[in-house]
């Protein structure tokens, strides 16, 4: 469902970032009347991507409404405004947090009121992540971005931090905290480590150095293989990826079955029916490594190819 | 959403009231062959007005069904039976308590219960605003129609007068109040004036002699500019019709959304989907007035146009 | 919207059972390519009925979605994990306890709890059927089967019945009960009588030794013309079919709407919404043989022919 | 190509003679619209056929145009004037005259105007056929309908013939030729004999009578198996009617091919191409026929199966 | 078929001459946008008129093929090199010429080779007719333009003064001839008059001094009702525009058969049915005009009203 | 128009040849599901090339028309009794014949029926072109295929060789003939040489050996760049294959056209609009370079790309 066209995989690339609003802008239109007969509401849906944002997606579904009538579901990460959905801006921060909730009820280790956690990145998720984290009671130590890295050990009031950065001030110039080197930050000593920024950051070099019970990938392939071999091998849990920032695209489904309704959803709805696709995900991927005694990743691995297998086999091969 | 097609604006004009009903079932078969690749459900969905009844949105429902297969959702207003929503008879005079019910919170004014409404108007919208406010503890001291007007100090009791009209006879011969000019009903002294009748009647003539706090405008333009000036000056907080009457279309839109689902919401539901929307407007309205110091009206229009224009602006102008 | 396709009503008969699943699933899609002009998701809805299958059902939608696109809401009774509805399994068995519950408190007879049941068939529909209203603290104390019947004064451990019968051992030599005749089965003394496996076995031999106070139609016609009319001078109250078992039919719908919706269901909400309609529809039946003094059987076409006429005469005959 | 709807196999029959024109033409239309999904110009197109006319084509027209766009290609018999074909009105009859001149090469025996002709029938086909075996030179030197017949050693004037009944006169009565027994028809000496009226007119009774050198079978069904026999029996070659009356349905086709380009093809022009299209499928059954060693008839069922199952092999059968 | 979009009846007008290219081009493809739903090949196409031009019919396909697909047949008056019909350009005056042709051989005044021309007008219109009737003999002793007019007893070498102009000189320069005051070019003296400019140019004022014994109307309203009268009462025959100039729309038609077809006619293949259309057309007004004893005119409409009605009788009107 | 689908550019080769029969089929309409929304009678039309056949044109059509209903159009090259063309077996040799005449009137040679011709491949492009050379009273005094050559002064009689190899004896056996070394087919002495086999035969070792006045190149890419360079040198006009074998496709467009109107063209006419385009074509490019001096296969480029460009130029860029 996800055809993220931001990037190029092949082809001529166009850096967004060198175009006009109004080049941009005229270069979705023309993609649209390219692609129009392969995507559409139930056939395939793209979403934003890096170097796309709501306003492409914007565009994106006016053009095609210009060939095939009103069909705000032909894409999703639209703004609020125009048939986005409450609740998407914050869904891959927020799934992470229910990962997390999940993994540690379900390993005994109790709940994220009496834990320290420390996150790599403060993009959208690393931010959202972060703030849901402290709104349950989880002790945010340590927060990295691109450009420096900030710790508290009584925890960072994320609220504030947010306002800080958004006023045009540097994360590690946050007054209610210590600057540390952000070189540093995959080791400082946790219940939690979150990578939550680019990836193959812990790998054969770091991954030694990880000094936390849990680590939850919330950025995609933060971990090498050969970091997870040794991860594993330390007996780190790792809650894989694949899992555990799919609160996004969860939510652009939610944002195209609110299309198809045409009925917008409140943010609490979106929210507790995020709440169970994480929660019932978790308990099929936890299920599978304990009766298989596999790795979460793994197990995470067999459960999609089984559910993709069902489908297949229902349907049949004629 | 709604193309009124009873009146006629240029054009020959057919009176419906002049035709048999099998006239009139053939004059609505015709226009909907006629409009039918320019009206569909996600296209323009009309709506009955004055002069159109449910009977004549089955029928337009039906006869556009012929050509594009079974779709309830091309038309509003269907009866209940055939795939109408529950709650839409109601739906503007409800809306018009929820309406009054907010003004009331936000000005301060407290509750509906310990409030004396008039109410010029006893037809659809009126006789069910009249009952909600009575159900909420509202005492409804003075009811009007075309042909006179019935007053109780104490609050009418508004099921009895519905009955009693019902039953054929004149509202003003009503014997649990007292029959008084109908010419005088919007100078009777109350906290809550609610005109639900025709245009234009609170005008330069008028104004003056209102005797209540608010003017909650049910029907569509009743006060003109004049009076609209008078009662400004004079302190009378006026709650626009653009926003007091939306009910009606609001569950317009809801029977169109349920035709979509292919399901029927039940009543409860309806009344509260139609409660957070009037609430919720409200909110946005009250905020605008706040902040830049406008009346209700001009900040309803500005709401309005602020939403029009952001969409506009990211569906963009190519 | 049910087109049973298993059976044959004239033309050749193929007996799927002499099909291998190959031949099956060929046939099955040449069906479709012949058929997909006239069914459809807003045309005509198959489901599947003897013979067929949730996986026959998983070919007719790959088959029609070749043609048409993605169209899950082509057919129902899909498998769960391919579009179908939780809760649909039960849904004729839970139902006919909906209805069973609201038999009991509208004559007055009080709860299932304290009830005695018999069921004849336990496939599908007897089998959830029993399960439930055990649950609901019913005692089953006779269920019988093509090849035998068992009776346990207590009432039977219904969970422990199937799983006896998982195994693959025969219903008569349950342990925890006592193996009886199965012709016996409709004379054993209860509160209710459930029919719910083939047609025509309470006829004129054998209504006037049923000892039950209430006859509760799973089945389809399980009650002769004849055997209605005993009952009905012998004063035992007959739930009919056309009402009782209609549970499969209205889940199927429920699968249909979330179709529409790409949107699943949980189980509890399936059940929830089954449940308003199996006590809204028995409220109808019941008031209008009240009203009229009609047996409920006949009640239930009175109210079947009211919705239709009122349907067929809104929207005109033109 | 032809699905005659004036008659009805199974189901109830309405005789189209019993309906007022208003009643045959609401009928028609309901009928399209029920069959509107699967006739179209490329699917499916009706022809008249016994009690329907061009008049009732064109209504059918009409009203599928209301649903499809303008489509005069959906059916074929309409009025000239109304995207009808030229020619199409002695199609039949003039494809008669075509097949019996290559037969009359073909076996040898010279050409049509040094021929006799009888002429059994006067409608459509009968008419036009003795008009232009006139024309080109051939004797008809008799004719009969169903109320009489006429004869004229030197051959009749079909002109004045066809001028005398249309006038209203019986053409029994015309005055250029003398009245005889419309019995003795089929045994008037003659080179060929064409039935042009109804089926089974030449049968075990009529066949030994026969005093023709050629049979050409205008009619459908004239002859019956028995008949057949005889007349191979005595050497009398028959032309089936299965090649000889195909002339109709194929200006029919050349009427849907005008339709779907827009254009009207002159008179001469369908003539020209009708003799093209009789004369080489001639030389496909005369060529089967003599290779093989069989009759006409057969040869000519050879062909039309050699076609089908052909292009049969060539689609495929998956 | 034909919606000239150039001018504007009613609503704002932009005159294209205002608009650079690429304004006419936007302008063009946003009409498109707006009438895409309501113009097509089936349903209403297209034609230049005053200010557009093959360029803006070419923008008008390619627009409209973006929506529908490949659709050339969408409008008329294409580039030869865009689908386009070759021998549309000079249509409107060839068409003219076999008008006069026709009017000439049934009035029994002999070929147009012996007759003496006057043109009003050297557009389109007047300079291909004018070649066209030098081509067959014919004298053109007189043509105008706006600026000019000129004369030459024995006959302009009408290629000769083509490329004189096309050169870039003027009309009335033109050496192989005299220039005349423009004024007086309808009172020259000759067979056939014909007004090929604008409108209204033969009225009271200027009817009585024609000395011509036919007017043939290549522009559109070159007579006013007066100027009508006039020539009537002086046995001036007058072939009317209706008819004479619709060369123009038939090879517009013959533009759309040859889409429809995806198949280029030949030159003289257009030509050829140009001739055959205006020949049949001049027969069947030429006969009514005997038969009724009616003026060209009105002869003229008669036959259009005849064809327009038995088609509308023949459609019904359900 | 043309998408030959029997090789491979990029992707998993499949060889048809090791395919069964079966296999072959159900891999086609496999193909024709995938390809279904990108290809269609207006978007793009298949036709056979390399390793496929009319059999497989016959699956795609029967493929297709399951998805569109009724489409011969969508792919040509199908077999003449299933929606095929006549004609197009031997187009590209008879356009070859055509084109030679041409460039032969062109250079004041004379014609074809004087001449001597050389044959290089006798698959069916070289045996059609040499059959009508012959026809056309040109001397074939040689031809060759992959085994072997054959020659004869006087001229082979074509029509006797095929059915030679018909009967399956090789083309160097043929007994009015000598048997020549395959190897010196290009130096043999003529006055038209046609490559008629593979690629770049005449190249930089072959070109200097060759003792003709023309190269008419029926191959695809007979010539290398620098076998073309010597025979410009040497003065030996070359007709590029670009034109010469155009044929194929030329008759691949008929099909089509006569796919679209549903009506077969005569061979004849195949034919004779065949040999218009062939000679139009020719005179376009001979006109080129004639006016820029270019050699015939450079000409033949600047015409294609006028033609293009004149197209794109008039539908514009926006």
């Amino acid at each position: 469902m996800d055809i993220p066209f931001g990037g190029a995989k092949g082809g001529v690339t166009v850096d967004p970032k060198h175009l006009s609003e109004r080049e941009l802008e005229k270069l979705t239109r023309k993609l649209v009347q390219a692609l129009k007969d392969v995507v559409g509401p139930t056939t395939d849906i793209p979403a934003p991507d890096m170097n796309t944002s709501a306003q492409v997606m914007a565009w994106f579904f006016d053009e095609y409404s210009k060939f095939s009538g009103f069909s705000p579901a032909v894409v999703t990460g639209k703004p609020v405004n125009l048939h986005g959905s409450l609740g998407r801006e914050a869904a891959t921060g927020r799934g992470t947090v229910f990962a997390t909730r999940e993994l540690l009820r379900a390993t005994g280790a109790g709940q994220i009121a009496d834990k320290r956690f420390v996150i790599q990145g403060f993009g959208n998720v690393g931010a959202w992540a972060s703030e849901i984290f402290q709104e349950q009671g989880g002790k945010v130590v340590a927060v990295s971005d691109a450009f420096g890295a900030i710790y508290n050990e009584k925890g960072l009031d994320i609220k504030a931090l947010r306002k800080h950065i958004a006023s045009g001030t540097a994360l590690k110039d946050f007054p209610e905290g210590e600057a540390i080197d952000p070189g540093t930050i995959l080791s400082i000593p946790c219940d939690v480590l979150v990578p939550a920024a680019i990836g193959n950051v812990i790998n054969s070099d770091t991954a030694e150095s990880i000094d936390a019970k849990y680590v939850v990938e919330a950025a995609n392939g933060p971990t090498t293989p050969e970091g997870d071999a040794i991860l594993r091998k330390r007996g780190i849990t790792v809650l894989p990826d694949i899992y555990t920032n799919g609160g996004g695209v969860t939510v652009s489904f939610f944002e195209w079955v609110q299309n198809l309704q045409n009925f917008k959803w409140e943010e609490d709805e979106v929210n507790k029916r995020l709440d169970r696709v994480m929660t019932e995900s978790f308990g099929h991927i936890w299920e599978i490594a304990q009766q298989k005694k596999l790795p979460l990743r793994t197990a995470a691995f067999v459960k999609a190819l089984q559910s993709v297998t069902r489908a297949h086999l229902h349907r049949g091969f004629d």
